[in-house]
């Protein structure tokens, strides 16, 4: 098979700071558990930058290694042991799952055991990938989705043969894999909205633009949304909410406060896409009894939430943190694609291409926020 | 009306140690929202120690006043606004509510915005309740019931005509309007069990044996129960705990080991009915991912939670603080009655009574662990 093109991350010299590259990566066939998916499209994603640079060792990374989480193309080869797609399929890929310990025999593949060395990680010895003969990290998130073809673990994909008009939609879906699932499961699972509720939504990336529309779906009373670039406040009206806060407004003193301004009794439920430590107090401080706190965005390693003990008992507040939505994806997938059909999810709204060889420009109009969600482009 | 008898708090000359005296209290015809009950009987609970001992102005506190919070009794004068009750019905007593801020009309009057000084001051001016020609601090949380006859907020009265045989059933339906309530509360309502889950229960007071209780009703998989008298934890596996764990044992280390020994994954809840931070910290070390850690007792003001925010995001855990078990006492008091009929809530096995005269004997009693319920009789 002739080589693919690639982005290989490389050990960062300086810590944080990529050392990513476009380079020709050798792909043999898949082993009895995986599937080898020719990529149309792969969403780009917080994580792949934070784990695409963290020194060597850290949670488990190891360089080199292709990052790409949020990956969608079509099967091309069929490992023995999987009986869930065939050649030619259209696939959207996720996270990968070990679907037998206890997690993951209660559908909730989001904590599985191993999820850790299997997403953050992925595998090297066995890996079928390698760049100028050598082995290269890869099923990162199972699937290593910022390449051309891939050997994707059979446990991150979902099928969505019959869901697809045609492949130029894989380029929108892509991204259902990682971030806007995680924004609707935030809502749906873990804080299980009603119409009642008052939510607040902070930070407008494809994560809380998924939260917010969730929210709107679930028709809940009041949808404030949280961020500092007015482009994506727009967009998150467009998606459903009600009042918007722009925190990068002359005016703007603190959270609670331009909350209190808006809903004097606070919320009932506050989201935190942002993983901003002074965002996550503010949030906290602007809920009211009973209200539900929930970490969706990754703060800082040495971040500690810190709370009176009788103001917990008191209030009846709580602070919860969520990983992917704790969703299940073939569940989540498909129903988010069946939101966006009604018109409910206009994930559109959100998503920008990029040829993925250019992937330095998709990452800095990620960075200065003019995109909410980029997606590189390997195949129209 | 003639004098009758009441235990009244006077101001503590040293904080936190009870100044309390058997006094001839003069007790008037109840306001427009008001019932005159005859006690029967007075559960004793920790929070009426803690709140009747607290220095003046402490939560809003004041002195002197009559403490007691699970009253049962009969009504004697109904102020004109009552419709629940009429003279000679059966009541129990619970916390009172003000029915008309935003968490009251959710059915949530745990949370009541007017909660604080309405349960744990009460009221003086309007008071008609005195002793020796000085008004004391009557309403606390609704009824003050260390009383022979008290004047009762009608928001705390649950009237259960039809539900008890005879009135020498009300000595051991006092308590339900509040411990027993809070630990069924906390199970049923903020945990919300299924039968897969794996919970762990501290502190066999009435709260954590109401706890017990309504997770063996629910059928959960495992029920751990903690304490450090060996006659609470036989009483517990009466009530349905299929674990005991004896914190006085010499082998016992900590509470996490002694968890895991018995269930290697650890738990799916853990509920804490002790307040001491040490079980508090061990009980979520105990938890397994998605676990919910909820605090019940009460733990000393300057008791911090402190968890590294990534660890919430990562393992999905959530911690919340529960009062009254976010019970509506007129469902919860009608239920856990169905229940005891049923043999699934036997509080029987709990519940001691003491003459009420002789309350120091019944308090002596209750803190050395002997009796898990003390109730302090008014009238056989």
């Amino acid at each position: 098979m002739p080589a693919v093109k690639a982005i290989v991350a490389e050990l960062p010299t300086t810590p944080l700071v990529r050392n990513w590259s476009l380079q020709d990566v050798d792909v043999g066939s898949p082993g009895d558990d995986e599937v080898l998916v020719e990529l149309y499209a792969s969403g780009i994603c917080q994580s792949d930058i934070l784990l695409g640079s963290l020194p060597s060792g850290a949670v488990g990374v190891e360089y080199p290694k292709i990052v790409g989480h949020e990956g969608a193309g079509v099967v091309q080869e069929v490992g023995k042991n999987v009986q869930s797609v065939a050649v030619g399929d259209p696939v959207v890929l996720s996270f990968s799952s070990c679907e037998s310990c206890a997690q993951c025999e209660e559908s909730h593949p989001a904590y599985c055991e191993d999820f850790k060395p299997r997403n953050y990680r992925g595998k090297l010895e066995s890996t079928k990938m390698s760049s100028s003969g050598e082995k290269v990290w890869t099923e990162f998130f199972g699937q290593s989705s910022f390449s051309q073809l891939s050997v994707v673990n059979k446990t991150s994909i979902v099928n969505v043969k019959g869901l697809i008009h045609d492949l130029s939609e894989l380029k929108l879906f892509a991204p259902l894999g990682c971030g806007f699932q995680t924004g609707m499961g935030a809502v749906q699972n873990v804080a299980q909205v009603t119409p009642k509720d008052v939510v607040l939504i902070s930070g407008l990336g494809a994560v809380g633009m998924g939260a917010v529309m969730t929210a709107a779906i679930e028709q809940c009373k009041t949808i404030i949304a949280v961020d500092r670039v007015k482009s994506r406040l727009d967009s998150a009206r467009k998606a459903g909410a009600t009042h918007v806060i722009n925190t990068s407004d002359p005016s703007f003193t603190n959270l609670d406060e331009a909350v209190r301004a808006l809903v004097p009794g606070g919320v009932s439920i506050a989201i935190d896409a942002t993983g901003a430590a002074e965002i996550i107090e503010q949030s906290m401080k602007a809920t009211r009894k009973r209200g539900k706190m929930i970490l969706v965005g990754v703060p800082p390693l040495d971040y500690f939430v810190h709370i009176r003990g009788t103001d917990i008992l008191n209030s009846g507040r709580s602070v919860a943190g969520c990983l992917v939505g704790d969703c299940d994806s073939q569940v989540a997938i498909p129903q988010i694609i069946k939101w966006y059909r009604e018109g409910k999810f206009p994930i559109d709204q959100c998503v920008q291409s990029f040829d993925a060889v250019e992937y330095e420009k998709a990452l800095e109009s990620f960075k200065n926020g003019e995109t909410i969600k980029p997606v590189l482009v390997w195949k129209e």
